[in-house]
């Protein structure tokens, strides 16, 4: 087994011996690597005792490496793969949960928002380019004939745009935004809470072949996790960071849909509410979101979501108040990235960021921001300028 | 005719001499008085060439005295009044509009803006106490089933609660909010745009009946003005500065609603705009509004209405984040009159402007207010401290 191999398997045993979220765990993997984090964890050498127990029961279940060995050998012969940050398709968005801080954190829920350790994925696109414009569309399972009709027109005009949509593939809305994108020709993606080999719920079985073959699934949960009640919410963070954006188009009052938009605005990406008619109880919870939180946006269709979602990128409607373009908006390191790339020729991740004065990890975040903003062209793991604007706009006209 | 019948006869004069809102007139009749500024209008000695002409024509029609008697006698036989802001009735609030600035006017109406320099009425009412505690209700004529379920739902839980409802007596939105109020048995105003004697459209005509038999028809415009399309953009502003608070329930888009909204807005009163199906072509306007303007508040009903306008003063619903009380919000005039107030026994507005330092006008505006706000009782025209805390369930209790 090679080293990789070592680390895989082993963040495939950290998932099934903790649920996914867990923040000591991920400090653990972040401190002394997956194999380091896991031996530990076995050992029981964890400061937290709820943790300890936790793990000590599991532990009776089963050999962590036995059941990882397992799980491996189920998805593989479910045509699905297990996808680690070490990898290239990994989508590095979701990373930005280490700096998820949800205000007044109630539930365990609440506070354990660490980054997946590992993402299981079943259909033939890379999990990060699937991922790298895409928005979700999320609401209520209660939808009504309104809702449904919203979500389906939002999801096809996305899709025609060539905007990934995310949804998490239960009945009303999210199946309604799996449709209207598939009903496109475009790319979905389904994220579950449960194992990839009994997506849940069974009435969408075809729905979820349809977004195998065509877009993905994916889940933090190995083969034959149960789709347990609170792993939905602990699943809806990946959603809200996947994404550039999330749009609720229907939700009661306090439904999970609301929760994934707070958490979408908890890590920065745009958050998106389409109203309805205040006489429906479905949605309560959109008005709801759009009296508190003053950084969600109301939006009425594919125009205004565009607005919101491409405003870090190329897509932006019509210029909104001066011209403002895609540079403005780039943090320290990905400006100091793009200034260390050379005027001619290609350079590699290393190189740049030896002059950058950036580790190659951040380098490599960086220069996947800076692609899919239209400055930098890639060909063959290497970066050079992109020589001709992009847009109508001029972004990046360097 | 006494000083004040002649003050009275110089307004209505002016307002049939030149249309309502004119800077140039209000700030003539600030400087040297209704009489002194008719008279200057009439010998053509304005230096705005357009006002100057416009005045002509309009002389060339007929003599501005005779005019206004005429008016004054039609009005006396149609039971209705004119009231000026010397007296007692007269709503301060809308002297507001003297610091009413649009932003980007691009038309005369957006300029034009000045209070009204007298107002018709007919109704029982004394104008500003019918006005006091108001909140405007305003939206499409041409309303769906939807905007008018909920104008008159609305309408009638305000009026239940002793709020008057303010609107403009048009077909839609308008006439439901009065009629909400009506079957309350509240007080509901409509503010017109043509003469009293001819309540336009004439389809509402026993609609205004009923308005004028338990609350007040009010008009800028004398007994025999025509309800021309440009007048009701030019009454929107007394709907707006009248009240506390104006509520939009359906417009299209860029409606004479939405204008009265913004109107809300620049003048510092409280705005609200209830959300639709996005479906809906009468939502676009208010959707429009809750996107645009910071301010603008979404509301769903009428706990979230009483929220807004009630904020300033007693009908707080569920305390916002920490105690916030009445004196917390005045400003620098209204909290030196309130200084100047002794700490027992009664003082007259006179008196009381000379202790705090303001002019008369002044301090009746500012007491008049804080009486408003619980903080002051008024007897006899004199002002005494409210010795114990007013509570939320009893407004106006004196």
């Amino acid at each position: 087994m090679t080293d990789g191999d070592e680390q895989r398997l082993a963040r495939v045993a950290l998932t099934w011996l903790t649920e996914p979220g867990t923040r000591a765990v991920h400090r653990l993997v972040d401190g002394v690597g997956p194999t380091g984090a896991l031996q530990r964890l076995i050992r029981g050498d964890v400061p937290d005792q709820t943790l300890r127990s936790a793990i000590a029961a599991r532990l009776t279940a089963g050999d962590p490496y036995a059941v990882a060995e397992a799980a491996l050998a189920r998805a593989d012969r479910l045509g699905a793969r297990v996808v680690i940050p070490e990898d290239e398709e990994w989508p590095s968005p979701v990373d930005a949960l280490t700096r998820l801080a949800v205000s007044n954190p109630q539930r365990k829920v609440d506070r354990e928002t660490a980054p997946p350790l590992c993402l299981w994925a079943r259909g033939g696109w890379p999990v990060g380019e699937a991922l790298e414009r895409s928005v979700a569309v999320v609401g209520s399972r209660a939808a009504t004939s309104y809702g449904v009709h919203i979500a389906t027109e939002l999801s096809y005009g996305l899709a025609e745009r060539e905007w990934t949509v995310v949804s998490g593939g239960a009945y009303g809305i999210d199946a309604a935004a799996h449709r209207g994108a598939l009903t496109a020709g475009g790319v979905t993606v389904a994220v579950l809470a449960c194992g990839l080999d009994r997506p849940y719920p069974v009435s969408n079985t075809a729905l979820f072949q349809q977004i195998a073959d065509t877009g993905l699934l994916l889940s933090e949960w190995p083969p034959g996790a149960e789709p347990l009640r609170h792993r939905f919410l602990i699943r809806n963070r990946v959603i809200a960071a996947a994404t550039r954006g999330t749009v609720l188009v229907e939700a009661a009052a306090r439904s999970g849909a609301t929760q994934t938009l707070r958490r979408a605005l908890a890590v920065g990406r745009r958050a998106m509410v389409v109203p309805g008619p205040v006489t429906s109880a479905m949605s309560v919870g959109a008005h709801e979101l759009l009296r508190d939180e003053e950084d969600a946006r109301l939006v009425t269709g594919v125009p205004h979501v565009l607005e919101e979602i491409g405003r870090i990128g190329a897509d932006l409607a019509p210029p909104a108040r001066g011209p403002q373009r895609p540079r403005d908006q780039l943090d320290d390191d990905a400006a100091r990235v793009l200034e260390a790339v050379p005027g001619r020729g290609f350079i590699g991740p290393d190189s740049l960021a030896a002059r950058a004065g950036v580790d190659v990890r951040t380098a490599l975040r960086k220069l996947s921001l800076l692609e899919s903003l239209g400055l930098l062209l890639r060909r063959d793991g290497a970066y050079a300028l992109r020589p001709t604007p992009r847009t109508a706009a001029k972004p990046g006209s360097e």
